[in-house]
């Protein structure tokens, strides 16, 4: 499937066509035969034989040519037969405007079925319905209705805007627009019944021209669509912007295990946004910073910032921005500095936030030589300039304009003055490339953005991940349903995660005569209707090898008064371990795949959500940084004089779990392992409790 | 001290006036003279007989009367004689707008300490040195230089904004204008020589025609007035906004405690914002946000709001605003929903966020009755509109302005264009006291400004805390050093705060043959020399009767390996408590006064940084609230069938030691109780260690 006719039509047929320029199908029809479109254009509607200079044929049967793009304006009820009636005309590609399908519930289920199957017969492959049309500034396609398409002077720019909210699509423009950033490609894509977000995503991401991508997401129905398109926006080194709305839903699914419970359908968006090219925004500011960021196609090595300004104050604020950001503000080299002090004023602060002074900002080639000086040092992986012009205002300008083209690492200027005061000199930045923002946040918004998604392309381009084990079939039957504790732990163990040496008596069996464990040992009932074991007073700890006979007496009693009819298969004996309480789970997300989580155990799980989540399979580095970017690491590094913990075989099982989980994600929905005893540095981790779930079938 | 004479002064004489307009002391003579200042203004300049036509005065004391307010214009050098001379002249105000003093650094000390004689010989009052001036806008006074006195046309507005950085004064200054908001004051403090931000706070703060003060502010060092400021706000209902910079400086100081350790110096800053009536601010939008949103007097009474929109898409995103910014979005009455089901389509969405359709924005009255309906509704205490004007834009706007005059609760107005598009209809809506926000974002910040500041005056306005223990000498001598733990623990008992029973014995004493305590016991060395007991081996748990003599003498031999010329003086040996670990301080500032903290105890307070601080003292119910907003409340209050804890006698333990240092704070430094048992309901709480330090004398 190619998009390339449906965004660049060589001639466009407006069916449900208006001679009233305000109405869905008046309006595409007037821009499309005044703002310059070089193409073809037809109307079709029966009651006219031409409107206002334009052909207009009964029926699109009629119409001469099979048309590139059909643009629907007629009430819902008509479309699933204008859509055959567009497919029997050799017609592959519709913009359906009409509203009263799926979104207005109940009510429109019939004709959005209707619609699908005539989309099912007719091959025709649509945008929308209920959208408001789509947009190639270029070659001058205003193909909808509303606002945003009575715009001839809309300003241009290397950006493709999809939305799935019409509103904020042309929301976005205008404010993009006002704050100088031009957008090239508009689609509101509506309902969705066909053609949808990610198919628009993936088309630009081959378009050369296009240098950003910007997203307005409600949701989607293929994560791993999305992950994949995030993994390919790396590859060509073009960031998706996604604003992503709708993630405060109060109805929370009930959830049984923590693991579950501690992930909410947005987490499966962030992290797929975190793994891929994607930079998430939250406001139309964010969209213009990272439109104005990702312009130049220069990106920063590394996180170490330099600020230089000419006064105190801005390079304050600049530092603690920055510092909330995580951006790193590096001393220069000694080299530097000793450079820089033949030339700024004794009492200008050359430790980073660098204040050349405000003499300086009126000296050439004095700050021009600073600033150089600044950017050559090696410490240096981006700079955020705040000055004013000097009284040259033309050769500050240009000079600031050579210096940051002449240099690889990027330059991000923090306007002095408002927009309008700065319009003159920002103006040329911008045209040249130069990003200038109008408050000190956005500029280090815009940094961290361009840190942020060149840090983790970086980590995408390097190899992938060894696998630690061997792929290996599962040594219990997933049809069986799910397995009980004894078979999970053997599950983790085909995986390389060590679980604690053990013994299955069964319940009618008698006790073995001997017992190869290390005593005291912990034994918990076996059922296949109890899953809450502590609960049901189904678990006893530290029991002696004489205590055993009657521990396992007790332990079927209280079961069988917590749930009189659960069937108790056995008891399992195992030995005990000590060590640090963490949580390794794993998930298996419909729509996008399935992931790994690792956190602090207990209570700091649930209550401080000190939990990071990858999606797997996930390496033994990638493992590793998971662990460590937790809170508690440092707990596992041995806080205050505390042991170190072994963080090595910790970052093992959760690679292990996470292959397991990628290797079985057919069968396998959900497994946790709660709590993972982590011991002392060399002497390995527990899986003291497992759970496996499968999929229903 | 009034300040009056000084903001409004009757007549001006500038130091060192120029001719150049360009220059500190010819650009306030130029624009006192031609922008509309109706006082007298005198030239001070030893070469010249006018300038422009204002009389010229060899020196300030020849000018022929004493001026209510003198700008100095003249090297840093010149400024102590001056100063002296304006003294001599009988002039009680001056702007010093010169540089050169304790802001270069080592290089100004000397003529800061003149400057700093001077002002004490002359008990002249001044601004600056080392700022830009001062505006009145009301009347024409500006007095300062550089770009923001340059501005005949600044729009005026009932703020005062007060900025200890010139750079940012102006910025400000600028940007608000562009974005609608008005400031009639901006007084730029500079160096703080003499008068300083707080100076002006407490003056705006009286000025009935001031609604809201706004600050820049770097740092303090009258931390408990700018306390008693934020307590008169809520006094007088007029929020300071407050934007605070310079917050990660990276020279942390080092500490012993943990409760020092885990507070900064913005802690202390923050605190008082949040106690006060402060609006706090991060960027310049906000500072537009806080000006929009209290140009009116209404407040809201609670925290729910109302999302009014007429498109699907920005309701969305206005919930998941809302819902971060902990707002409520509560669901209308049955009435309010039976009478809006009788005017909007079928398809509306009555849920809050309501979605009244995009077809009634069009129709009048009903789009008016809607919005009436929900306002009107019991559940409902602050809207958010957003919708586009219907055709008649006028009637529209007119209408959303009476209803928002007659409504007492506050309206505010998301657009849906952007500023540009909207101006028209926003101009007259702003115009008429209605608040209009750009983004959809900043109209939840600004609700949410309004409901924090309102929900924390009515708190502030509640009757002060019941002491719950009398005021009660320490029973040990401060100037005797710190107190070994023992006598801290009996401190915090005589503040009700409950400590183990227990027994000093002397190192030198024989064990007295019957001990009334329940073993097992903990047995702690007693030393003036060791801090930290359990590193030098001196604390053991868990000690039976017989095994106390061993004990003893084992301590004492493990803390001489530990620190050989450390002085035993004896055993502290006490019953053991257990409990859930949790930690409570108290640290006294030397510029904000006292405070109390309460956090999880172990690694929670430290790591996850899970602690609550209040300034004290704290009664009972603020200490509730304390304990009830930590994250770890959850397991308080009894997680996952685990029994609930005694969270009543917790609140007396805090309250009681916030009485402690605050009954004590000309001697008490810190206090430190850690860990701090807390029991199962009704079973109480134990401090089972606890430091008092002293302040050096």
């Amino acid at each position: 499937m190619t998009l390339d006719r449906l965004l660049d039509p060589r001639s466009i047929a407006v069916i449900g066509a208006s001679f009233d320029a305000r109405r869905p199908g008046g309006q595409p029809l007037h821009a499309l035969t005044h703002y310059g479109y070089s193409g073809k254009v037809y109307a079709v509607n029966p009651r006219y034989g031409e409107i206002n200079g334009v052909p207009c044929y009964p029926a699109i049967g009629a119409v001469p040519e099979a048309v590139d793009l059909a643009i629907v304006a007629l009430p819902a009820s008509e479309v699933p037969r204008i859509i055959e009636e567009c497919g029997a005309a050799g017609i592959r590609h519709a913009l359906v405007l009409s509203a009263g399908f799926r979104e207005i519930g109940e009510a429109g289920l019939a004709l959005q079925g209707a619609l699908d199957a005539a989309l099912e017969r007719s091959g025709v492959r649509i945008v929308g319905p209920n959208c408001i049309g789509m947009l190639n500034l270029g070659r001058r396609v205003f193909a909808g209705f509303g606002a945003g398409f009575r715009q001839p002077d809309w300003k241009r720019g290397p950006i493709a805007m999809i939305s799935q909210s019409g509103g904020f699509a042309y929301s976005i423009m205008a404010f993009c627009q006002e704050a100088g950033v031009g957008i090239d490609y508009m689609v509101s894509t509506g309902n969705e019944a066909d053609l949808g977000v990610l198919d628009f995503v993936e088309h630009f991401l081959e378009d050369e021209e296009v240098r950003l991508i910007a997203v307005y997401l409600e949701g989607l129905k293929d994560g791993r669509r999305l992950r994949a398109l995030g993994r390919r926006a790396f590859e060509v080194g073009k960031p998706i912007a996604v604003w992503k709305v709708g993630n405060t839903a109060v109805g929370q699914r009930a959830a049984v295990s923590h693991t579950a419970n501690l992930t909410e359908e947005y987490d499966f968006y962030r992290d797929a946004f975190r793994e891929g090219g994607f930079v998430e925004v939250r406001e139309v500011y964010d969209l213009v910073d990272a439109a104005k960021a990702f312009r130049s196609r220069r990106r920063p090595q590394g996180r170490r910032v330099a600020i230089v300004t000419t006064s105190g104050g801005a390079g304050v604020l600049l530092a603690d921005r920055c510092e909330e950001a995580k951006l790193e503000l590096p001393a220069l080299g000694a080299q530097s500095i000793d450079a820089l002090k033949a030339i700024v004023p004794a009492f200008a602060s050359l430790a980073n936030p660098i204040d050349l002074t405000a003499a300086l900002a009126q000296k050439e080639p004095e700050f021009t030589r600073a600033t150089d000086l600044v950017l050559a040092d090696g410490n240096v992986d981006l700079a955020i300039v705040r000055s004013f012009p000097g009284r040259d205002v033309e050769a500050w300008t240009d000079n600031l304009i050579a210096r940051a083209e002449s240099c690889p690492k990027p330059v991000l200027v923090s306007l002095s003055g408002t927009a309008g005061q700065s319009a003159a000199w920002s103006g040329r930045l911008e045209a040249a490339g130069v990003a200038c923002f109008e408050v000190p946040s956005r500029a280090v918004t815009a940094a961290a953005m361009l840190c942020d998604f060149a840090q983790r392309a970086r980590r995408a381009a390097s190899p992938a991940a060894a696998r630690i084990v061997p792929a290996r079939p599962l040594p219990f039957d997933a049809a069986a349903g799910g397995l009980d504790e004894d078979a999970a732990k053997a599950c983790l163990e085909a995986y390389g995660v060590p679980a604690p040496r053990r013994l299955v008596i069964g319940a009618n069996d008698a006790l073995p005569a001997r017992i190869d464990l290390e005593f005291p040992v912990a034994v918990k009932i076996v059922s296949p209707d109890i899953v809450h074991k502590t609960e049901a007073g189904g678990v006893r700890l530290h029991v002696s090898r004489e205590a055993l006979p009657a521990t396992m007496e007790a332990l079927a009693k209280s079961a069988a008064a917590y749930a009189p009819h659960a069937r108790i298969t056995g008891f399992l004996v195992e030995e005990m371990a000590a060590g640090l309480e963490m949580i390794v789970g794993a998930l298996n997300n419909p729509s996008f795949g399935p992931l790994v989580i690792v956190g602090m155990g207990g209570v700091h799980a649930e209550i401080f959500r000190d939990v990071v989540r990858r999606y797997a399979p996930v390496g033994l580095s990638e493992a590793r940084e998971m662990i460590l970017s937790l809170k508690g690491a440092r707990i596992l590094e041995g806080h205050r004089g505390e042991a170190a913990r072994d963080i090595d075989a910790l970052a093992e099982a959760v690679s292990g779990l996470s292959w397991l989980i990628a290797d079985h994600e057919d069968a396998v929905s959900e497994i946790e392992v709660n709590p993972m005893m982590v011991s002392t540095a060399g002497r390995g981790v527990t899986a003291v409790d497992a759970v496996i779930r499968f999929k229903a079938r």
